[in-house]
C-alpha cells in the first residue's frame, strides 16, 4: 500500500484553529450587518421609498465612486446584469468574440452570450489565479489579424473586441501589462471586479483600468446588497448612457414616455441600495478583518507540508474575498478528501468552478492551451472568508 | 371665439373632492406599508439572509401561487425579466414574431427584442383598454399562412409564435375569445399581468390563461417588493424550468458549479420577498379601498359632462390598479389642459404611454390597424390611485 503524504487530521486541526469554536456551522461568506443597515432600510419603508428611485441609490452610487476613485458608479439589479451593459456600451455585438478567462464564474461568460457574441477562453497565471497577459498576447499575435476595423480572428474569421479579466476571489490580476495587450490588438477591456470591492492595484482601486468595470453585491460578497450590481466608468459620456439604458432608456418629462432605444429594466431598487449605503461604510472594518483572517491562515498552514494559502502579489492589494488553499502538484489527489471532511463537519469549503471550456454549453467556443487554468483548478480549494470568523473585535 | 365646452373648474373639483386633503403631493400610485413589512424585513437583517435564498423566497412563491390560483409561481428581479424567460420558456426564438398591443408598457415589447423577436403591434378594444380578440383574428386570417410547423406571416415570412396581451392599468381582456384565437392560429399565449395582480376574469385570476404569465411588484404597483415580478404557470415542468434558468440553471450539488444551459441571474432577493409577503398578506384590503377610490371617482365624475371612469366589463373584477379618465370624443382637446391644471398643484396625472408603434426604435415593426388604440390614447389620463388615497379606513 503507498504510503500516504498527508495527514489530513493536520489540515482539519490547522483550519479549526483558524476559525471560531462557537459557531455551528461556517459558510464560505456570510454578510455581516454592523452598521446602520436597519436604519437605512427602516427609512426606506417609512417614508415608501422603496423603490426604483430614492435617495439611497443616488448616495450608494456616489459614495461607490469616491471609494473606487471611478468617475462614475451606476447601481443595478446584480454583477450579471451589470456586465451585460458594459459589454453593450463597450461596443460588443452580435458575432463578435470576447476573451475572457476559463478560470471564472459563468456570470462573465453568459453576459457575453446575452449579446450575441461568442467567449474565447484565455488561460490564467499561478501569480494572480486571473488572466495571463503575456501567454494571453502571444496567443493573439498568432492568431489575429489587426486592421484598422480591429482585431480579427484568423481561424474563425470574427472580430475580437474585447477583454474581460476577472479578479478571481479578489485577487487583482496584473493590470499594466494587460491594458499594453489591449491597447495593441485594439481590444477594449472590461474588468470584472464582481469580486474585488476592496482590492487594489499599485496602490488604485481594481475597475479603473478598462473602459468599463463591474461590481457585485450578492449576499456572498465582500459587502452586499441582497442582490445586486454595478458598472464603474471614467468616461463621463458612457457613465450617463449606463444609467440610462439601465432604466429603460426612458427620456426626462414630466409625464410623457419617450424611450429613445431599447433599454432595460436593470435598476437597483432604493431599499437594496439603504443595505448597500451601510455596508459600505463598514468596508474599511470589514478589509482589516478580512485580511487578519488570511494573515491568520498563512500563518497556520504554513507549518503544513503540500499546500499553502494563496498571498497577493507584490503588486497587489486583495481583499482576499475569498482565501485560497493551494494544493501542491503531489499533494492534489487530496483535494476531494479535504473537500468532504470539512463540509462534513459544516465548515463549508468548495473548489474552484468547473471551468468554462469544461461546460457542455461553452465546449466548442474558441480558446488557447488553458493548461496553466485546468492545472490551478485541480489544486484549489476556497475556505471559510466571512466578516464575521475575524478573531480581531469589530 | 369658440365657445369652451369644458369647465376646467368642475373637473378639478370632481378629482379634489374624492381626494385627500391633507395631502402637500398626490402621487399617482405610492406604495402603502401597514403590516408586517418591518418585521420581515428585520428578521431578514437579523439573521442574515438577505440575498437570493431564503425563506420568504419560498413564501412569497407559494403565497403567490395560492392567491392567484397558479399551480407554481417564481420570483424574479422584476417583470421586465419575467416577460423575458415567459417568452424564452414558450419557445420564442430569433426572429420569430410576437403580437403585442402597441398600447403597454415598453417592457412588453423590450422583452420580445431580448430574444431576438420581433414585435407585431396589435389594436385595442375600448371595453377593455386591452388587445381586441375580434380584430386580432380577423386580421390574422388575413394575412397568415397556418401551417403544421405554425402560423406564418405572409408578409414577412417569419413565424408568429405568440401572442402577450397585457391587463392595461389592471384591467383584465377578453380571455375567452382570445384563447380561442391562440388556438386556431397555433399561437402561444402569455398574459403580461404586471399590472392585473388582484383582477379576475370570469371569477378566476388573471394570468391563468396563458401557458406563462407574469406579475410585477415595481414601487408603482398595487404591491411592491422595491423591485420585482414573478413568472406563473400551471405547467409543473415549465415552473421548475423558469426557477433553474431565472438561477444561473445550476444543477444542484453540494459543491460542484455544473450549469447545464445558459440562464439568467434574474432571482428576487430573500429581503424582497419578505416585503412582498407583508404586502401580500394586505392586498385583499389594498383591493377593498381601492374599489373604493374607483367608485367615489365614478360618483363624482358621472356629474360631468364630456367624460367618464373607466368601468369594469361585466366578465371583469377589476384592481383598479391605475384609475382612467376617458374623454368624450368632443373633449380630447382639453387631455392636456387637464394634465397642465392637475400636475401644477402636485396632484399626479398622466396620459397613457407613447404607443409602441410610434416610437422610432419600433417604427418599422409590422402591425395591423391600430385606429382604436391611436384614439384612446389621445382621450386617456390616469388619475391618482394609490390605496392610502381611499377614505376607508385601513
Amino acid at each position: 500500500m503507498k504510503e500516504e503524504l498527508l495527514d489530513l487530521n493536520n489540515v482539519m486541526q490547522a483550519l479549526k484553529k483558524c476559525l471560531p469554536t462557537n459557531q455551528e456551522r461556517i459558510g464560505l461568506h456570510e454578510p455581516y450587518f454592523g452598521g446602520n443597515e436597519w436604519k437605512y432600510v427602516k427609512e426606506c419603508l417609512d417614508t415608501g421609498w422603496v423603490s426604483s428611485v430614492g435617495k439611497y441609490v443616488d448616495q450608494f452610487e456616489q459614495r461607490l465612486a469616491e471609494y473606487t476613485g471611478a468617475k462614475k458608479a451606476v447601481a443595478v439589479v446584480n454583477g450579471t446584469a451589470a456586465l451585460h451593459i458594459a459589454l453593450i456600451l463597450a461596443g460588443v455585438i452580435r458575432d463578435d468574440e470576447v476573451i475572457v478567462p476559463t478560470l471564472t464564474f459563468i456570470a462573465t461568460t453568459n453576459a457575453i452570450t446575452y449579446c450575441g457574441a461568442v467567449p474565447h477562453f484565455a488561460d490564467s497565471e499561478e501569480r494572480t489565479l486571473g488572466l495571463d497577459p503575456y501567454k494571453l498576447e502571444a496567443y493573439l499575435q498568432e492568431i489575429t489579424d489587426v486592421r484598422t476595423e480591429g482585431c480579427f480572428n484568423k481561424k474563425t474569421g470574427r472580430r475580437i473586441k474585447a477583454v474581460v479579466p476577472m479578479h478571481t476571489f479578489g485577487h487583482p490580476v496584473d493590470l499594466d501589462p494587460l491594458v499594453e495587450v489591449c491597447h495593441k490588438f485594439k481590444l477594449e477591456l472590461i474588468e470584472d471586479a464582481a469580486e474585488s470591492l476592496g482590492s487594489f492595484y499599485k496602490g488604485r482601486h481594481t475597475g479603473n483600468w478598462g473602459k468599463l468595470s463591474i461590481l457585485s453585491f450578492n449576499g456572498n460578497k465582500t459587502i452586499t446588497t441582497g442582490g445586486g450590481g454595478a458598472i464603474l466608468t471614467n468616461d463621463e459620456e458612457l457613465g450617463k448612457m449606463a444609467k440610462h439604458i439601465t432604466t429603460t432608456a426612458k427620456l426626462p418629462h414630466k409625464w410623457n414616455f419617450y424611450h429613445d432605444q431599447i433599454g432595460f429594466n436593470y435598476r437597483m431598487p432604493n431599499i437594496n441600495a439603504a443595505l448597500g449605503c451601510a455596508q459600505l461604510e463598514q468596508l474599511p472594518e470589514f478589509l482589516v478583518r478580512k485580511r487578519a483572517l488570511a494573515q491568520g491562515y498563512m500563518e497556520r498552514f504554513s507549518a503544513i507540508p503540500g499546500m499553502r494559502i494563496f498571498r497577493e502579489p507584490g503588486f497587489a492589494q486583495s481583499n482576499y474575498w475569498l482565501n485560497v488553499l493551494l494544493l501542491e502538484e503531489d499533494y492534489k489527489q487530496y483535494r476531494d478528501a479535504i473537500l468532504e471532511a470539512t463540509n462534513s463537519i459544516d465548515i463549508m469549503t468548495r473548489p474552484a468552478w468547473i471551468l468554462m471550456h469544461e461546460l457542455p454549453i461553452f465546449v466548442s467556443c474558441p480558446h488557447m492551451d488553458l493548461t496553466v487554468a485546468e492545472n490551478i483548478e485541480t489544486r484549489l480549494i476556497n475556505i471559510p472568508s466571512s466578516v464575521k470568523l475575524s478573531k480581531n473585535e469589530l
